[in-house]
């Protein structure tokens, strides 16, 4: 047999069994939460039809999808002169049929269609699985990653809007933050505002630089205007525009002022106010985590109405979330007129801010209860007899592989952190009480396993 | 936008709520028997390096492990003189460095060589992760599938052969399985077969007749041998030790008439028999589901003591789960001496059996338990005031997306298999208590949102 020193493919990741309970606990938290508001989960296969997924994410995203050889003779579906081009590009679509899934959204799509007499609409479905992407791995930043998304297909209601921001809020208090900002906005306030300035064809432009306000300043964001041909004039309309209002409802009144010639403008303000007011009314406590931000503006080619995004305020790791409207995305697989709206966790940044704000300290990993330790094998009867009994009451219960010097079992049972060692030995046997040991404390009491049992359910919180 | 008419590859699922739910039941059952064990998770990628996995699984696996093309230019890599041989299975050694996971155990391998440094020996692990294998699907056998595996490695003791029986044992018994039987062998036992008869050099010849006795019988093994060499004086031999006896004990002390000048093989009996007292001592009512399978030879190039496997016996779906003891499968990764043992549970078998034996039926899914109707949009702000408070007390709440018809928003709820509505109209909110409908009694009560949080807790079982 070779002998290799193994390695795992650059941004992927082992994770140990603290690190998969952490995780767990993140998962299970949200799952939580998606399911009191009535979302159910979903699972689609990591493997697609590479044309499933082709052209959904843009030229740049093609390049990032992994795609898996055919199996067998690849040759087979080949057209040998397009070999001689070297086109890789090209030659990959013919040697390939299959992908990993890239993100959860364009899986979504294909499966309500697939699955669509199967579904009762408006469907809403939450879904946390892997993705893959080629991306250059840096910190923060895998080929393989996890999302975790809640959608809902099937109706234009702004209740779902409603909901979202109560989930993100909801589920990130569950996770321990309190310092956090939900941010809003909403497509059609940033075309209005195009459309005021007569730049309607210009809007791409203007998204993409204004989204940038936060990072470069006004200064940086007129500098990438000016590149784009917007006149100085224009930008300090602009400037006007954004100037930034005391709170949500003054920067709605701020804005209608522009809008009064664009009913469109005017819709959407009516939306965004609609939402606030619901959550004011409903969920009070929200409102100082929710902001306007009229540079929002992620992933334009694809929201239609309400944007969101998730930011902390005490650790930089860049938005923890993010979502919106979109109209017709099912279109892409033949299914028209199904509104939609969805969000997404960034559950590798949750995860790195969680251990950052050391939230995980307080967490009861599922590790063993205790320990058993023995000095005979032929004890093992009756340890195996104790263990039955306090497994089948669900306590954790680890026996040790050796009856080695109890300061050795004692030693394995501290590595291993369980918190607990009981102490099967012949006296102990003979009178059927048995020492159970605090390995932290080193207090000890002699106990039934009756006993036994009770002790350590009542010493869980 | 390009409209396809979707579908995913051969061999993988879409997995709709229902099916995830009563998926997540067995995975969490079996989690649960595992940590009362004390096994902890592990999670590894689905993407490896090929070279990771190459030559681990003979060389019909190496066919069937799915690689994945390298991103960019692949040709990068190719030494194009190969390419006119046009022989594929070597071009794809060159263009593909990653492959997607085939199994759990070499993962495992490579996972516990990585992570020595930080694990404690013997180290525990379960792991519950999708696998892929590029076999032709039939019913029953998928491309993309779920193992779910526990292991451990770091110690030669049996008492882990005990706990894999108990896990086997009582992880069918918390799924709701009566009939089925877990099949124990030694791999020592069948060598001191072959040795006995002086055949050591056909052992695996003779392995993989012997193990086909349930389904070919005596007839078929016979001409199986006969093929193979042996001779019809032999094989009347082997018929002899084969002969059934009548329970575990009897077959020991049959086999150990044979064994008189072959201690490894006394010994692997003795082990058999040190198991089978141990579990009658503490866990008796195992004993009844536990034989002695003489003709049990899976996998033997990996085993090298015990072997384990589970049937059940009222739904024909092959074998549900098995095992053993390995030595030394780290040193494929160069870490020697590390004694292992593992089972395995068939995730996708168990569920098909489950599914065929109605054990689902009773099995609480996680739909919502409430829908909220309502009249006039404005009532929505009183509708997300009582939701929040529900939602607040993990009642699975989900609001009707529109003020249209009671009747068409009980048919909606209805359709959606949420028992209970909740009906907010105008002198429902003046009065502050709301109409509770059972919808599939019709019973209704009216009740204040302190009753409403009440009842409906009180209604789960």
């Amino acid at each position: 047999m070779a002998k290799e020193k193994p390695s795992i493919p650059q941004g992927t990741r082992d994770f140990l069994p603290h690190q998969v309970q952490q995780r767990q606990y993140i998962f299970q938290t949200i799952k939580n939460v998606f399911e009191n508001f009535g979302f159910l989960p979903i699972e689609t296969p990591a493997v697609e039809k590479l044309s499933t997924l082709t052209g959904k994410y843009g030229e740049e995203g093609d390049r990032l999808i992994f795609k898996i050889l055919n199996s067998g003779n690849f040759f087979n579906h080949l057209d040998t002169s397009l070999w001689e081009t070297k086109d890789y590009a090209k030659i990959s679509y013919q040697i390939c049929e299959k992908a990993l899934r890239y993100d959860l959204t364009v899986p979504f799509a294909r499966f309500v269609v697939m699955n669509q007499n199967n579904l009762v609409f408006p469907f809403k479905r939450y879904q946390i699985q892997p993705v893959w992407r080629g991306d250059s791995p840096q910190k923060g930043r895998y080929r393989e990653f996890w999302q975790c998304d809640a959608d809902i297909v099937g109706s234009n209601s702004l209740i779902y809007e409603v909901e979202f921001i109560q989930i993100y809020y909801q589920a990130l208090k569950k996770l321990g933050f309190q310092n956090f900002v939900i941010h809003i906005n909403h497509r059609k306030v940033l075309q209005a505002i195009v459309d005021f300035l007569n730049l309607s064809d210009k809007f791409l432009d203007f998204c993409v630089a204004i989204d940038k306000l936060d990072k470069i300043q006004w200064e940086g964001v007129r500098k990438e205007l000016i590149n784009k041909g917007f006149e100085n004039e224009t930008i300090d309309k602009i400037e006007n525009i954004f100037v930034p209002q005391e709170d949500f409802l003054q920067t709605i009144n701020h804005l209608i002022r522009y809008f009064q010639n664009l009913p469109s403008g005017i819709e959407a303000i009516k939306e965004l106010q609609w939402i606030y007011e619901v959550i004011k009314f409903s969920n009070s406590e929200i409102i100082s985590h929710l902001t306007l931000d009229l540079t929002l503006a992620r992933g334009l080619n694809y929201y239609t109405g309400c944007i969101l995004e998730v930011k902390l305020k005490d650790v930089k790791i860049g938005s923890i979330g993010g979502g919106g409207r979109y109209d017709n995305l099912t279109a892409l697989f033949g299914k028209e007129g199904l509104s939609g709206a969805g969000i997404s966790f960034g559950i590798d940044r949750i995860y790195d801010a969680m251990n950052e704000l050391n939230f995980f300290q307080n967490l009861d990993l599922k590790t063993p209860e205790v320990f058993i330790a023995y000095f005979e094998p032929s004890q093992l009867f009756k340890v195996f007899e104790i263990a039955n009994f306090l497994r089948n009451q669900n306590i954790r219960t680890e026996i040790s592989p050796k009856n080695e010097k109890l300061g050795k079992q004692i030693q394995l049972a501290v590595k291993k952190t369980i918190p607990f060692i009981l102490i099967v030995g012949e006296e102990e046997i003979q009178k059927e009480t048995y020492v159970l040991k605090n390995l932290a404390t080193g207090e000890q009491k002699l106990l039934n396993v009756a006993e036994i049992i009770e002790f350590l359910k009542n010493g869980r919180n």
